[in-house]
C-alpha cells in the first residue's frame, strides 16, 4: 500500500498512543472478527511503531474451523493462524483484541482464554472484543455491571452472563476501557472508532480510505438488531 | 454462528455450484484482501460442501509483513497463515482467489505465483482477485485484452501490464470468468456478488446479514477512484 499518504497534522504523537497490541485466538474463531481489526492495525503500523503478539493456549496453529457443522459433520473449510506467544509467556500489552466464533461455545476450548483475560485485564489499557468475543470475556467477569454488546444473530448467547448490561441495539458500545462490538464486520467499525479516538479522527479516515472501507461512524447504527428480532 | 438460518428455497443445488476453492498467498499479502472473501466462504461452507486449499510457494507460514516500511525499517506487525499445499502439489480447484499486498511489488516474491496462475488458469472455472491481486495475475497474461480493476490508491501499479483494459472507476469488474475487485474491502463485495450470481442472491443476503456486513451491490460504486484522483 506504499508509497503511503502522509498522516494528517492532527495525528497524535507516538508517545501518547497505545503501541503494544495482543490478539487472542482460540479454535473455531471467526476469521473476519480478527482480521478486520488487525488489517486496519497493519496499516496503522506503517505510521506508528506498533507491536503485535498473537496469543493462544499453545504455539500450534489455530484454525477457524468450527468443531462441527449443524448436521454434525465436520467441515474442513478454514484457515489457520500462527500464534507468537502462549497465554503463559505473553509479554505486557496495552490493548487486547478478542474475536468471537463458534469455537467459544465449547467450554474446554476457551477455559484457558477466560483465565488469561481475568489475569491480564487489570494490566491492560484497553480491551476490545468483536462479535461473541464479548461473551468469552464476560465469563472472566470483566464486563459485570457494564454495558456491552455482541453478535445479533446469536445474541441469546449473552444469557450466559446476566451480570452484564447487554445492549441489544448497537454497532459497538464503550464502557470504561472496554470496547465491545456487534457481529463480525462490526469489528472493523469498532477498530476505526477506537483509532479515531486514540490516534485522531483523520488518521482513521485516512486509513479507512486506503483500505477502501466505508466506515459506519455511528455507534447506534444497527439494522441487524431489528433483522434478528431484538 | 450456528444454529444456522435456513438457506432460502432459491439457493442453487450443490451439484450446480463451484465447490473447490483455492487461495494463493505470498509474503506481504494484505490480510483483509484474503480474509474478507474467505470468511464469507467460511459461512457458505456451513451450507455447501465446499473445500479450500491455501496455496503458496512452500508450506512455511506466510506472513502479511511487508518487506519494508516506507522509511526503510522493517515492521514486525503482522500475521502468518499456514498453507496447505504448494504450487507444485496443488489439487484441482474450481475457483482461485488471489489477494494483493505490498509483497507483490518485489518480483522474486511472486515469480512462482505468476507461473502458477499461468499454468492453473486454463483449468479454473473462475479466477477472483482482490486489490493488487489483479496486478499479480496480469503478469501471467490472463487479463490481456480484458477489462479489470485494482486498488485505487496505487492504481499506477497497473501500468506494469498495459495490455489489460484497466478500469479506474469500479468496485469490481467481471470479464468472462475473471472477477477483479478494487482495493482491500472491495474483496468482500466481490465475493458476495460472486456468491449471489453462482449460489443465489438470497444466499448472499443471508450470509452477509449473519456477518452483519452491509454489502455494496453496485459494481459501479467507487468513491475511492475520485478520492485518489483517477
Amino acid at each position: 500500500m506504499s508509497p503511503l499518504m502522509s498522516l494528517p497534522h492532527s495525528a497524535k504523537p507516538a508517545d501518547s498512543v497505545p503501541l503494544r497490541y495482543g490478539a487472542l485466538v482460540h479454535p473455531g474463531f471467526q476469521a473476519l472478527d480478527l482480521f478486520g481489526p488487525l488489517d486496519a492495525l497493519n496499516m496503522l503500523a506503517l505510521y506508528y511503531p506498533l507491536e503485535l503478539v498473537i496469543l493462544a493456549e499453545t504455539l500450534e496453529p489455530v484454525s477457524t474451523i468450527p468443531p462441527s457443522k449443524p448436521d454434525g459433520n465436520p467441515t474442513t473449510f478454514g484457515q489457520s493462524i500462527v500464534p507468537t506467544h502462549t497465554f503463559v509467556n505473553a509479554p505486557p500489552i496495552d490493548v487486547l483484541i478478542v474475536p468471537g466464533g463458534v469455537g467459544n461455545r465449547i467450554p474446554e476450548n476457551i477455559a484457558a482464554a477466560i483465565s488469561f483475560v481475568a489475569k491480564v485485564y487489570p494490566t491492560l489499557k484497553y480491551l476490545i472484543t468483536v462479535c461473541t468475543g464479548s461473551v468469552l470475556v464476560s465469563q472472566a467477569g470483566v464486563l459485570d455491571g457494564r454495558r456491552a454488546t455482541s453478535n445479533k444473530y446469536v445474541f441469546s448467547e449473552t444469557q450466559i452472563r446476566p451480570q452484564v448490561n447487554w445492549v441489544p441495539h448497537a454497532r459497538w458500545v464503550v464502557d470504561g476501557n472496554i470496547w465491545t462490538s456487534s457481529g463480525v464486520s462490526a469489528g472493523i467499525d469498532v477498530i476505526f472508532a477506537f483509532m479515531a479516538e486514540k490516534y485522531g479522527e483523520e488518521v482513521a479516515d485516512t486509513i479507512s480510505d486506503v483500505l477502501e472501507y466505508e466506515r459506519h461512524k455511528d455507534a447506534d447504527w444497527d439494522p441487524y438488531a431489528e433483522k434478528f428480532g431484538l
